[in-house]
């Protein structure tokens, strides 16, 4: 008899199922919520696993560093983090790992702490065949609540900055061909690349948030990040929001040299690891917000239906059938 | 050239330099501790690694989810945690891995939780060549800090419960040959079997702490907990604390039907994972502790002088020339 096994079961379905072993108000977004009498806790926790996540070819320690804060720092802030206090390391290592690697690691993680603000708070090393950073970040929830289940129908759909750049940058340092007949410009070549090693976050989000709005009995917000992809967050806020997306195919912010075509599309919107907010918000707000913040724009709105994506134009919605981004 | 690999640096000197990335108040315990308005809340975290905390001949996916919770609460316990708020899961899996096998260890990881309290608080599961379960635990500081730096000279040391059971478990399920000569009592091996796949913790031990403390300003209490062995434990607190331990051989906890010898001494003492309490009071509330409670025993007393462990009798220091137990 085939005994089931993790392949078999797939990443949606494994969530699923591991959900049931948790209290459900911790299940929909990538955080956890912690009360306490002053402040409330945010909860979380990403591991990058070697030649999963990362190898040593196409990222070098320090950037590696930098990056495991940043995805977390990016978890924390999309769900409405006031400020992080820290994080706990964990680290697996092959006892054949370089001390100038862990060095250069713990380098890039002070580095991104240092920019973004946090502490190192412990953690844990333990030998192992293949390298994986393990790390849990806290942060404070500040006054909204930014939930992947708080979109609204009607609600507007915005983005911070430029996506697909950090699949670009990745393509480009693993030496994957891309496209023969294309020519990059230099600059989307390094640009992207920087996105790839060194991505960034938003800290003044929260606070843009709060000046444009207009009514404080408004505290919850639909709102993740494109870590897994621009497609893969929609779908997220959609499900968890049980609404249906549209989206403007030509509002898209796009870089001006990124190339078009089916692949260059695929790129974009599948691609990952780009730590761009995606969140909605009423339309009178979305439109103050985006007018204060030039890095952000209106994409699409929501509305009652399935919980699914479509684009304004029907011919667009090929792309959509194309396998999203996969972690596991 | 050679590279300085891991392998070269040791332990202790890894854990050093790593100290240096981190701030001064976060390195001498095994636990994080973060002050919120009102609550100070204590992070600890511990990862178990295939083949190099675990392998599925020896330990049921059940038996690995209690274990792998009992190790972080036992860090929390040792630093003064009164209450356990949960837990986050970074799990990484091998594609193969079976269904079941998850099931079983979250079926563990709940059950420890309903026992000693907390629930899951979200986590993350990636895919890698090495099955690996990283935990990261948190709790509320109640009214004693209890920590490795704050014995003094004079302090009476006192023990929980008895250790080496755990040690002797592994053995057993391993099918390691012990001593040829000796044939176990059936009770101490089941016992030592439950010790290593089901360890208990001691959730009142804060509270009897509070009950026979005569002066409320005492706040400070050295203590740690025995994950890594009696031995280590010990030369931890003597490190942290800078005294030195005396150790009366013959006060030492053993079960009745423990055989006598070098061989089973080194078991006892640096055999690690029994989740004992090793601390130190003035001797007065040492007396009423131990009276109150069976499972404490007083074992020796710190004194001033070089952070190293002795015992009163000479004949007996050659034990402590052994290498101590070894995670990593």
């Amino acid at each position: 008899m085939h005994k089931e096994i993790l392949e078999d079961i797939g990443e949606k379905e494994l969530i699923n199922r591991l959900a049931k072993f948790m209290p459900k108000n911790q299940v929909s977004d990538d955080c956890a919520f912690i009360k306490t009498k002053h402040d409330n806790l945010i909860i979380n926790n990403d591991s990058l696993v070697e030649n999963v996540h990362f190898n040593d070819v196409t990222i070098s320690p320090e950037d590696l560093g930098w990056k495991s804060v940043i995805s977390n720092i990016s978890d924390l802030l999309s769900s409405g983090s006031r400020k992080t206090i820290g994080i706990t390391i964990s680290l697996i290592l092959p006892t054949k790992t370089e001390w100038v690697w862990i060095e250069g690691l713990y380098k890039g993680i002070n580095k991104a702490l240092k920019e973004y603000g946090g502490i190192i708070l412990g953690g844990d090393c333990s030998k192992g065949n293949q390298k994986a950073i393990s790390i849990t970040a806290f942060g404070i929830q500040g006054e909204l609540e930014l939930r992947r289940n708080a979109c609204k129908p009607g609600d507007t759909i915005l983005t911070t900055g430029i996506h697909g750049l950090s699949k670009l940058g990745f393509l480009i340092k693993n030496k994957i061909n891309l496209d023969n007949d294309i020519s990059l410009k230099k600059r989307l070549i390094s640009k992207s690349i920087e996105h790839f090693c060194r991505p960034k976050v938003y800290p003044n989000f929260l606070k843009n948030l709060l000046k444009t709005r207009s009514n404080k009995k408004m505290k919850r917000i639909g709102c993740t990040d494109s870590s897994d992809g621009l497609f893969q967050a929609l779908q997220d806020l959609a499900r968890a929001s049980k609404c249906k997306a549209i989206i403007n195919y030509e509002k898209i912010p796009k870089d001006k040299d990124w190339p078009s075509g089916d692949k260059w599309d695929e790129y974009y919107f599948f691609g990952g690891e780009d730590y761009e907010l995606v969140f909605s918000l009423p339309k009178k707000w979305a439109k103050k917000l985006s007018n204060l913040d030039k890095n952000i724009n209106e994409i699409g709105f929501f509305t009652e239906g399935e919980p699914t994506i479509e684009f304004n134009e029907s011919e667009n919605n090929k792309l959509l059938n194309n396998a999203p981004f996969k972690h596991f």
